[in-house]
Formats: structure tokens, C-alpha cells, sequence
């Protein structure tokens, strides 16, 4: 049967192509996908498939109810887009000024749709069942996947999967990772509250300029001296704003940064230290300060059983050439609060453009994708359905304890 | 005669003060001083004093002959205001959004017309010549001081004096100072071209950020460890901006401060030194950077014997209580530029409100002077000039080597 | 064959630790094990093995050759001690002033010894040949293994295993990992030559250590912003030393550090950029440096399949309980060398006293292990012995290519 | 008389260069000048002069009665010499290992002493009494002359006047001025109480190195950002001390430092912010630390009268060219205790070497002056006495308050 849901995948390939430059050409915002939302659903209706919207927002489930008792597996496909303008020269180029899907979400929903078409017409032979979740706003913290769970998307599935088509791995590549993959990714933002005044007289001034110089420098011995080397951790700021005239000194000054780990100890670790680089700066003139931080996703940690089971049928999936262990992603992803609540894994699909001059990171502008890569995302998830039935997975008491 | 001016004067300081609180009402801005220039220039010739306009820009110059031989005493008036909104709530409040005669400057003209009224009077009797310059443009860089010097204004004078009302001292007190007084007040601008990328991947950029707090620390360093203790010098920086996303690494950061100095060779190494601060903190990412040192005015450095001519004459006026060494001040006057052409000398004469709580610094905008502060200045020069005939002053030779 | 070996280790339990006391009792310092190569040079000869001494120094290698054709697997003990004073308050206490087993050597040694005894035994049954390497300096660079090997130590060897018994994890634990598991432990040593004066005149100085103390800061950067944040790295400073009277500016510090890391490309990074912050420190005030960076043994690197071969023969070994990934250990090991040559792996094998009270890590003064730690070792020696001939192993020219 | 005083003073030169080397071949250390004092002692008892030992430790004063009523004027030389090793190749170099008078102390003594004796000879004729005070012990705190004042040695004095000859100034010179003339010179021990450990692991240490580094950056900004920069202040480390093996992170590291300030607030700032800096940069990792601040002598404060009076005469003293304003000197002097009792001046004389390659600044192991410079202190000495009588000189009240 496998052989046949491959087949008809090659067959259907023009589909994905059709519907993810549809998608392409009309992006929507995170929490405003609300035209991309009655696509899918619309698409799902015509197939008779059962479908349920408005799950958690704009988010949506549908179900394949296969013939023969079985496990349920779930797939993720996220739909939002991101505030960048288009700049790629291509006949499929968004025409939303300043919206752009940069980050290959069109075609992860393109490849689960048509993936869906296809298991349906095998629906009878099936054991188990096929969740399909389509999730509105990765992009935007608190993110759409939190809310989804929290509105049940998960409830009855046996296990979740998802990918991410990834533009910086050659095509044919699939990365897999136990444990943790991608970093749970905050924000901080501080304000120093010194005591501006006269350039010429700094004695009468606490210089927020100078006390914000040293916060960052002091935020640099968070990842080189107070966390485990073994652990990786970044800090970075990308704001520092203090605008006066040339001879006056700041009385306030603003920072706005990002800390991303692994491990929620040292995420712990981060934000006391975040705010102890500012307590001891202030401290030297005291001078008082803000210092507020957000917690983005969590990271992505991956189940040991899952993965393997990915890693070692991934190798079979028609195009897929290279099999390797993914290194650590300092990025974050929502995903991950799916992988808290039931086992799965989450795995990296290589969809670097043939022309390498054409190849951009994720976020560029000019960010574009082999489209065969979802044809290779979507066999591996036909192939992670068909096979689960007999994987040896994790019990549902040890992915509760993770 | 003394007597009999500074009786005049005194039945004149109703005439002061409505000149103030005219021009007060009427602010205009550095360089763009049209109506005050109108006005200075038909009060003398309603007077019937010799006057000349457009003299390197909107400055004047008129000149007072007396009857018998004797030397040419120049006293100089700024009479430009600032880019403030006046908050004070008095009668005579501004009359134009967000230009004040925050600095006195009002003052210091109002005083200068009056007084020359009144020696006017006496021309016959006097010895010598008294010359009034009334200089536009103080408060901006490159300042009016500079163009009317080289527009000649100076030409004939034997010595130049001026003063500054000063809201921070008390009325009936006159701050003389040999040698250096007020700082040579320069500018600069820095800016750090690191290379941006994703916070979360440091090791792919040039933190901008980073090297620019790290600026911050060397430029401390100036002061602190460069610049010989007993100099004083303060390198200050008002400006760090770089604005990103949280999760992005700065690509440029731009900082803007000021450096004040007393000696040429100070200012010179500061100079030196605020690049030499930029360029190692870029080295450590081998980042690039343009720093940009802009020349202010020089340093105000007043003239030996003149200084104490005045010191040792101003007790002697009506009205003064105190006479005595003023503080190094580290703001900047283009003033300097007379005292770099002739010899002479400019001091302080407090003006601080009665109510202290109507006290507030320059260039604040609630900033007030007690208007007395007029008449005590408009005597210390009807002193000046009538003395400053028998004074042992600098040789002209002295004052052109200084 | 290998149950009865076990049970054979077992009854020789008594002799491992009394040689492991014996050794304990009399250690030698690197590079002066001469008694200790005595000792194990007569054991082997008093056992009729053939024994080659002064291999690359103060090493020796033993062989047993087994009765039938098959591989050469080699094992290998380290056997010098440490400049530390034992602490301890047992009968086996250190007789040797200010000289310790304080990591475990001996036992290396014992388990290694009576391991061999027992093999010998069965050696008409043995396919393949036992090379027993016995390694003098493991703790003091260049250490022995470099000049073992070079001496040819590992000639005829199919593969190299060793382990390190680990005071810090439980008896019965064995640690694996595959890939790097130990880091490259380099040394550095800068001076800053500034120019000394005097404290009150730090205008006319080159003040070393504020040159110096921002080499510190400089130095945190590395592992901050300059090393990728998913790769594991150290740089840390143990000395800081510029002594002068309390009014005399530096005229040179001197800084001893060290860089922990565990790719080449990571290290050579870590060369550079430690030159680099000196460097942009001494830039600012135009001083001279020198900086010396020494490698130390370079990351030990496991082959992966030989690791995973030990993995899943180790929870079968009689004594062990929990076989786990080790995490990263920052510390360096000449192992290292052993694995630039042949494929094989290193792994831990849990030491820890029963009583948690005795447990101290390693290189304290009062430093020791659970004896029976060196029987599981042992047995798992004899397990990879045993099974080696059958495992899935690296071609050696993936070995080669590593 | 004065003339014939003059006259006087240049026959008996010939005895203060032999006094001078005398004592310049016999040095001893503050508190140990046990030798010099007697020979003071017998000095003055030869002469018939009554003097007094053991004045506040091995300071002596004596007396000269005037034959008129008058002023007790009171003039003081210090004695002590250095531990230092002469190294210059002169007939009357040291014979002292390790000590030397590098200071220019031994001429201030054989001054005093031929001065003392030429005044004698006219005693009969003189108004006043001259107070001639010996003190020990200038170089090394406590000093000696906060004991002399406190054992009375200043008591029925009018004024005190002191000189330092100056080896960086040209014979010929003499250097006033009025106010803060020599600097509070203060020192500082800070130990950094960190937590040791293994270089590989920071995140278990709190590493007093780099926390020593962030003390000596934050110890830039006393200067830079907290002292009102018209304010003189030095802050300076002159030893970073911790040692450990080069994988070790410190545990402890000790900064010993001075601060030198001329206005008794800025003393005050000096030391709050010493330790504040510390606390600042221990706060970052909760360490401990201990901060002593040590009170060295305080500024020496010149009075006005006494200086101007000084100034004034002193362009008459035979062999003086060049009467100029000193600038201020960050060194410490304890002459400041004198001064804080009673009213006078202590100025510089100028003694640099006729051969510029034999100049070499105070405490330089080839230190030397012009001994001609002893001529033109006494002659000033003298001057003063005799002019002081009529001199306008400062209210006792006045002296009082300062």
C-alpha cells in the first residue's frame, strides 16, 4: 500500500505545487489568517473529510478515520506569514505588500493537504487514524499551538509529528535529533532609569549610557562564565536606545534582547542572570531600572523512540538521500508545546533551492524553496503512518514524565 | 562722571527691562535673527549712534567717539535664543512655540542698548571710544563670534570685554577668572559597522551593539587614565542608538557625544583618543567604524592683567557684594574667539532669581533671571571703560602670543 | 567462554585490589614512573607474557596472543599520579609526600593487570590477540600517549578501547558518547607590556593592568559572540599577576589561562580570537604584547561505532545497571591520541564511594573510589573482547579519515 | 641686614653642600633617623641654640630669640631618606645598602641648619623669634609631622613656611601657590572573595579574576563620571595579585590601589566609591569581598595671604628669575598638618641639575639636585622672616576656619 500512496503522492505533485503558490501569492499575518483558514477547511469540505475550525483560534483539525483499528498519529502543518516584503522575482510572488510567507509555512500546508487527499482515498485499508492539524500564528508569540492544545487538537492522538521544510539543507536530506532541537526563545526588556543632566557635568548625572554599556557587557558572562559550558545558551541585545543631544547625558536608556537555551533550568539560570547584569550595573550609580522577561515557546525536545523511528525509516522514503542528526537550532518553534503534552518527534526536511545562488535563509526576503521537498515531507509522513502501527514508541507514561 | 552714570543708569533700568521683556517675547533662533538684528539697529539709529549691520552675518557693531583721545574698549551682547518651549508663566513668556531666551541672552542685549544710551550722553567728556558688538548666533556652532572677528569687528579696538548674566549666582556677584574659563566644547560622532544577523547566531556577525558599549568603557578611560589629572577634560556620550527586532543582532550603531577641554594640546589628544577608543573596540571584531570630531568653540581664555583689572575694579561697583574666583565653567562661548584676536577678558555676573525657587539653570525651560543683574553688569562696564585708561594691561605683543 | 571469565575476575577480585593498594601506597609523578613500570614489567614476566618496556618512554605494552586468528583488540591503563598531598585517613594511604593517586591511575593499572591474568588463561580458546597498553604521564603535557603511539604502541591493533573510572557517577553506571567527548585543554600566557609610572600620574603611563583587565573582558566575547553557541568552549584566566607598591601604575601583567574545546575548528578559533583580545587591548593604549598559545592533548573523539558496540554490550556486563550518554567533559585526556590513529572508543565507568561522603571528584586530596568500579571494568574488557570479532565495526578507512 | 644676611648665607654655602653630603653618605629610614637627629641635636647645641628632641618621635624643634619683639615665625625641613638604592656614580653617594636620600631631604636639613646658623648671628637685631622645626619621617605614613603638631611643636608660632627643592623645575624658580598645592594621597585594599574551581567549569565558580577586572573598570568611572570633572582625582591599582595553575579559576584575588584628591569632599566621594565599585562588580556574582580605604596625608592647602606674600617677595631673593604659579602636584606631602594648624605657604624651589642629563625625578635611583638650590631657599627663607613682620597676612581666625 505504501508503494500505491506514493505513487499517487508523485501524481499529485502538481497539487501541492497549485496550492502552495496560492498560498504564496496571498499571505496573511499571524492571528489573521482568517482567508488561509476558510481555504483549508473549503478544501477538506470538498473532499468530505470531517474538518472543525476555530480550534484554539484560527486553527483547524481534520480527521481521517481509517477502516481497520489502529493508533491515532497526528501531523502539524503551520499557515501564517511574516511582515517582510517579497523581494524574489517569481510569477508566484505575494502580491500583499509587506506580507511575505518567508519561512515555507504555505508549503507545509500545501503537502499535509495533499498528503490528506491521498491517505483518504486509502481510508478503508487504514488502521487508525490520521489527524490533521493546521495551525494558525508560529510566528507571533504566544503562538497558535499553546491554544490549540489547550482547545483539546491533540486529544485522542497516539503520537504528533512535524516538519519543517529547511532551505539551508540540500534537497533529499532528512535531520533528526533526540532530545532537545530547536531552543526555547525569549525576550527581555530592559530600561535603565539613571539621572540625565549636561554632558560637561556627568558628577550631577547617573549616565544611563554608561551603565547600559556595562549591562551588556556584564550579559556576556551569563553564557561565558555562569552557565554550563556543556549547555548552549545566547544572549544578545538588539536594542540599545538612548537619543539625546550630543552634550547631554541620558537619563534613561532602553535594551530589548533575546535569551535562548535548552534546558529549563538554564532558561531559569537566564533570566535571573538577565536581571542580576542590571541590578549590578545599576548598583554602581544607583540607579534604578525595569528589567521584564518573556517567556517565548519553550524548547522543542524531541522523544527518544519517536525519533528513532523517524531516523531509521526515513532513509527508505523515496528521494531521501542523507539521513543525519540535525545540530542544535538556536531558533524557536511552537511545536514544542506539543511535544509537551503527547510523544512525537519533529524533524527537518531539506528543500534548498537547485540553484544555490537562489538559496536564502529562512526570514531573507528573497526566501524560496525546492518544492520538491514537499513530496519528500509528505512520503516520510505517509511512511511514519503506515509503519507506526508497529513501532516500538515510547508508553504514554514516559512521554508524560519528559 | 562715574557717579553720574551709574545714576543715569539707575533712572534707565525701567528702560532695560522693557527692552528684555520685549525681546524676551520675541525670540528667534541662532542665525535667523532678522527682527532682533531690526531692532538693535534702529534703536541706534533713533539715537543717533553710528551703527553697522549685517557684520558676518546678523551681527552689528556700533561705535560711541568720545570727545578726547584715549583707547577703543570693546563690550560685547549675544543676542540669539534656543529651541526651547518656554514654561515659565510671566507676562513677558515667549511669544514664539518652542523658542525661549533661555540663556539671558535678551538680557545681555537689553543692558548693552542702554548703556550705550547713557555714554552716549557723555561722549563729549569721554577718552576714547567705546565699541558695542552685538553678536547673533552664540548658541550654534560655528557661531557668530567667529564671522564677525574675521568680518573685522574687532578692528581698532585696544580690549574686549563681555559677561554672562548666570541664573546659578547671586545677585551682587561678579566671577572673574585668569587664564582658561569656559571649555573649548566639541562634538562627535561615531559610528560602528558591525554585521547583523540573528540573535540567536552571535558568532555569524559583528555585534554592533557590543562594540559600541565597549566604546563606551574605552572612552572612560580618556579621561581616567589619558588626559593629566590636573586638566580638567569630560568626554560624554548622549547618543546610542541601535534599533533592531529583539532577536536580531545590530548591524550599525551610531553614538554622538562631546568632549570638553581647557588646553589646545588636551583637545587635541582627546580628539586622538576618541578615535583610538573606536578603533580598538573594532578591532577585537575587526568591524569598521567612521568617527567623525567636529571643533566647537575653543576654550575661553581670559587675559592676566584685564582679569584683574576687572576683579579689582568690581568691588567698587554700586550693587556688588562679592567678588570672587569663579569655578572652571565646562560649558562652551564663542566669546573665546575675541580673546584668541585682543586682549581682555569675560566674567559672570549673578542674576539668580530672589525666589530661589524661581531659580533654575540655563538653558532650562523655566529658566529666569533677576533683572537686576542688568544694572549691575551695565555699571561694572561704564567702570571698565572709564578705568580701563589707566589700567596696567597686557601689551598688545602679550596678547598676541597667548 | 565469557561467564567463566567473569566468574574468574570475580575470584581475582582480592588481586586487583591489592595491586591497586600497592600502587595507591607508593605513586610516581608523570614522566617518573619508573618503579610503577618496574612493577608491571615483573608481573607480566612473572605471568609469561610477553612484555616490551620503554615504549615511548616509561610505557609498556603486553600482547596475548589467543589461539585462533581474529583481531587485535588493545586496552589501555594509564599509570602516573599527581603532585597533590593524600588526605585520606586509610590504611592505603600515599607514602609519598606531597605525591597521590588522586585520579584513579592505579586502579586503571590494577584492573588492567589482573584483566590480563585472567585472559591469558583462556588464551588457546581466544580468537584474535589482546594488546594490553599500559601508558606512563596522562596527567602532565605532552603527555605518554603521543610518544606510545609514535612508537608504534598501536601497530597490528584493530581497534583501542579504554575507560576512566569516575568517582562522580554511581557504581554500575557506564558512560558513553559518541563523537567528542573530552575536550582539548590548551594553555595560554600573555604579558601586556605597558609602561610603569607613577600611580598619581597615570597620563605618563601605560597602565598594564587596565590593559589587563580588559583582556579579561575581551575574553569573555570568545565564548559569548565569537564561538558558534551550539558548540561547547571554555576560555577562563587562573592568573592575574602584576605586583607593584599601591602608588605605582603596571608596567606589565602577566595572565596564564586556558581553552577548553572540542572541534579542531573551535580550537584554532580560540587561538586566534585569544590573540585578538589582546590584541584590541593593548591597542588603546599602545602597548606590546606577547601571548603564547600552547595545545595541550586535543579532544578525545569517539568512533561511532565502536561506541555504540560498547553501549549495547554494556548492560549485559554483570555489575552494571544504568548505561547512559556522558555529557561533555571539558576536562582533556591523551586518549586522544589513541583515536587520531585507531578506531575505538573511551568511555566511564561509575566510581563513586557507597559512601557519598568519601565521594570527591577527582584531583582532591582526598580523592578515592569504589574498588569494586574496577571490576565492572574489567568485565566489560573481557565483554569487547569477546564480542568484538562479530561487531558491525568502522572500515579503517573511515577510521582514517576521522 | 637683609643684604648682609644674603652675604652671609653665600660663605657659609660651602657648609651646606658639606652638611648635604654628609647626611646625603649616611641615609636612614623614616622612623630610624636616630643618627641624623643627633647630629642635628649637636649642631644646634654647638652653636648655642637651644633645641628640643624627641618632639612627637625623632622630630627636633629649636629657637631663636629675636632681640625685639615680633612674629614667631616658623620654618620646617624634613630628614628622613628612602629605601632605595642610590645609584649614582658620585664622591658622595650613599654608603647605605638599599637606602638613599632620593627625596632631597638631606638638603632641606643642611638648609635649615646654615640658615639657622647665619640668622643667630643676628639675633641681637632681629624682631620675633625663628622657629626651626627638624621633623622625621615625611616619606612614610602616619609621618612625622601629625605627631610634631600634636606634641606642640608649632605652639606660639605666627606662621609656618616650607620648601621642597625640585629637582624637575630650573634653578632659579620659585613655585606658589595659593590653595590645594599637593595632594591627599590615600590608599586602598580590596580582596575579591570569589569561589575557586576547576578553569573547565565557571558556572560552579564565581571567579575572582574576572570580577577583579570589572572592579578595575568600574574604578575609571570615579574619575570619568563621579568627581566633578574641574576637580583633580587620580584612582589607580598598582597590583592585580592572583595566582593559581593555569586550569584553576581564582577563588580570591587582591587589588591594591591609591586615591589621590585635593578637596576633602572629593576624598570622601574617593573612598565611598572605591568600595562602591567593588560592591558593584561582586554583586554580578554574589561574592564576598572586604574594601580598605586608608587615610594617607591629607592636601596641602596653601593660605592666601602667606602665598601672596611669598610670591611677592620672592622675585627679590638673589638668584630667584622665575616667580610662577605651580600646578597642582598629585604627590602627597604631610607639610599638610602644619598648614591645617596654622596659617602659612609651602612652595617649590627649583634644583634641577646645570647638566639636564643628570635631572631624574624624585624617588629615581639616580635622583640629584643643583645644590645651589639650597642658596636660594635659605635666602628666601630668610626674606621671609625678615619681611614677615610687616607683611598682610591671614587672621589666626581666618587660618582657623579653613
Amino acid at each position: 500500500m505504501l508503494e500505491n500512496i506514493y505513487t499517487d503522492l508523485d501524481e499529485q505533485y502538481y497539487k501541492m505545487v497549485e496550492i502552495r503558490r496560492h498560498l504564496h501569492q496571498h499571505p496573511e499575518l499571524s492571528f489573521q489568517e482568517w482567508k488561509t483558514a476558510s481555504f483549508i477547511k473549503e478544501y477538506y469540505t470538498d473532499l468530505g473529510i470531517e474538518v472543525k475550525d476555530k480550534v484554539g483560534g484560527n486553527g483547524l483539525t481534520a480527521c481521517i478515520k481509517g477502516g481497520k483499528p489502529g493508533k491515532t498519529v497526528a501531523f502539524r502543518a503551520d499557515f501564517d506569514a511574516l511582515p517582510i516584503q517579497d523581494e524574489k522575482e517569481v510569477p508566484y510572488k505575494s502580491t500583499v505588500p509587506g506580507v511575505m510567507h518567508a519561512c515555507g509555512h504555505d508549503a507545509h500546508t500545501a503537502l499535509l493537504l495533499v498528503f490528506a487527499k491521498v491517505m483518504n482515498r486509502y481510508r478503508d485499508q487504514l488502521s487508525g487514524n490520521i489527524l490533521l492539524i493546521h495551525q494558525h500564528a508560529e510566528e507571533y508569540a504566544p503562538g497558535g499551538a499553546k491554544s490549540m492544545v489547550e482547545a483539546g487538537c491533540l486529544d485522542g492522538a497516539d503520537a504528533v509529528f512535524g516538519t519543517h521544510l529547511w532551505s539551508i539543507s540540500p534537497l533529499g536530506t532528512i535531520q533528526y535529533r533526540n532530545g532537545p532541537i530547536m531552543a526555547a526563545a525569549d525576550r527581555f526588556e530592559i530600561e535603565i532609569k539613571g539621572k540625565g543632566g549636561h554632558g560637561a557635568q556627568p558628577h550631577l548625572t547617573k549616565d544611563a549610557i554608561v551603565i547600559g554599556a556595562q549591562v551588556i557587557s556584564n550579559l556576556q558572562q551569563i553564557v561565558s562564565r555562569k552557565v554550563d559550558p556543556v549547555e548552549a545558551a545566547v544572549v544578545s541585545v538588539g536594542t540599545f536606545k538612548a537619543e539625546n543631544a550630543f552634550n547631554v547625558i541620558a537619563d534613561t536608556a532602553k535594551l530589548i534582547g533575546t535569551a535562548r537555551t535548552f534546558k529549563e533550568e538554564v532558561r531559569n539560570q537566564a533570566e535571573q542572570e538577565v536581571e542580576k547584569a542590571v541590578k549590578a550595573a545599576c548598583l554602581l550609580y544607583d540607579a534604578d531600572y525595569t528589567c521584564d522577561y518573556f517567556r517565548g515557546y519553550p524548547a522543542v525536545v524531541n522523544h527518544e523512540k519517536e525519533t528513532a523511528f523517524v531516523k531509521n525509516l526515513a532513509s527508505a522514503v523515496p528521494g531521501v538521500d542523507t539521513v543525519e542528526e540535525s545540530p542544535l537550532q538556536m531558533g524557536g518553534e511552537d511545536f514544542a508545546y506539543y511535544l509537551q503534552k503527547q510523544k512525537g518527534t519533529f524533524f527537518f526536511t531539506g528543500a534548498m533551492p537547485a540553484d544555490k545562488a537562489a538559496a536564502f535563509p529562512h526570514h531573507h526576503p528573497r526566501f524560496d524553496i525546492d518544492e520538491k521537498a514537499m513530496l519528500v515531507a509528505a512520503k516520510t509522513f505517509a511512511s511514519i503512518f503506515i509503519q507506526y502501527e508497529h513501532a516500538e514508541t515510547e508508553s504514554n507514561q514516559e512521554a508524560a514524565v519528559q
